[in-house]
């Protein structure tokens, strides 16, 4: 399928301004933020901001949607046909991590701005936030099933692995001393350990 | 040392203000919620709540410097005798999970609203989370020379593990279907199992 060449340039321009707001939002809040310096940063006037979108809170609501899509499209549909469950787990957590180092500020406003939605828009993002916290719990059930995962409950274990990866865009720095490939790396070595499934990540 | 009464009295109701506007800042964030707002929770108009704090700001880096006490005074402190580092390890991870599940927005409030505080403020913050984050690295730096945590670079093994304990403020629900205990239990074998040192929690 390929999009009229103005509705592209119009994806695109939207994408910009996502990347743009979502870096803004991780820096100052989404409350202390006002349209105004989104506008600034992407450089458009107000009125011209406005052409791309409704409002912040549709803004905020956009962003979300537009991380999640890159999550699900980047990670989660490129593990469904993976069906060693042990396999499946690495493939998440490094593909999770790597779009985390890549971009941090964008997919940080998924988690820290949940509260900034409006009653209509929040239940939605917290329904596909809920799809993916159950990929993961799931594939850990199905470790467990294997007798893996020696007495750790999955619904914990699935949250403490979400820590130790959405955790990474609170303290990497993309030009500092640690190279991202490093992170990623290690926060997959460290969270299939963690749940005492180490293998497939020693044998690739 | 005892206080005099009306000083120590006034000590208790400040920490009852901190707690209160802890649980509001963590529900709605910093920036959203006004000072009338946390005078109504602590049940004082906001002339009487101007009686204890000096204004928004103050009461925010009050907060985050009452919660930094506590985990110093009740993990850190604690630690310090610790010679073995695998189980001066397991007492951090297991002392800042409790604290947590005991009062998370209160501990959260310590990474969530960094951005709040004003330039005079964040530094003092900052450096004292900065001797919290030196003291899980140089427990694994330790390790490491001990020949364990295999691979892992220590800077991002403590920030990997402080992902996982710091995460749990954000899904645990102390009225939900799993009990602290078991949180504490399930998330402090998950960070030493991580860094490749599971003995001193499983001899306990």
């Amino acid at each position: 399928m390929v999009a009229e060449p103005g509705e592209r340039s119009q994806a695109v321009k939207l994408a910009d301004i996502y990347r743009a707001a979502a870096r803004i939002f991780h820096q100052q809040g989404y409350h202390a933020t006002s349209i105004s310096q989104v506008a600034e940063a992407v450089h458009l006037t107000k009125a011209g901001l406005y052409y791309y979108i409704q409002g912040k809170q549709e803004l905020l609501f956009g962003i979300m949607s537009y991380a999640m899509d890159l999550l699900e499209e980047q990670v989660v549909a490129k593990t469904r046909g993976v069906v060693d469950p042990g396999q499946r787990l690495h493939d998440i957590v490094a593909g999770h991590a790597s779009l985390i180092v890549r971009d941090s500020s964008f997919l940080t406003i998924l988690v820290n701005e949940l509260e900034g939605l409006d009653p209509e828009h929040r239940p939605r993002m917290v329904r596909r936030q809920r799809a993916y916290v159950d990929l993961i719990r799931d594939t850990l059930a199905e470790l467990q099933r294997n007798g893996k995962l020696s007495g750790i409950d999955p619904t914990i274990g699935a949250f403490g692995l979400l820590g130790m990866i959405l955790w990474i865009s609170r303290w990497y720095r993309p030009n500092g001393r640690i190279r991202s490939e490093r992170v990623v790396e290690t926060i997959t070595k460290m969270a299939l350990a963690a749940v005492g499934c180490p293998a497939p990540a020693a044998t690739r």
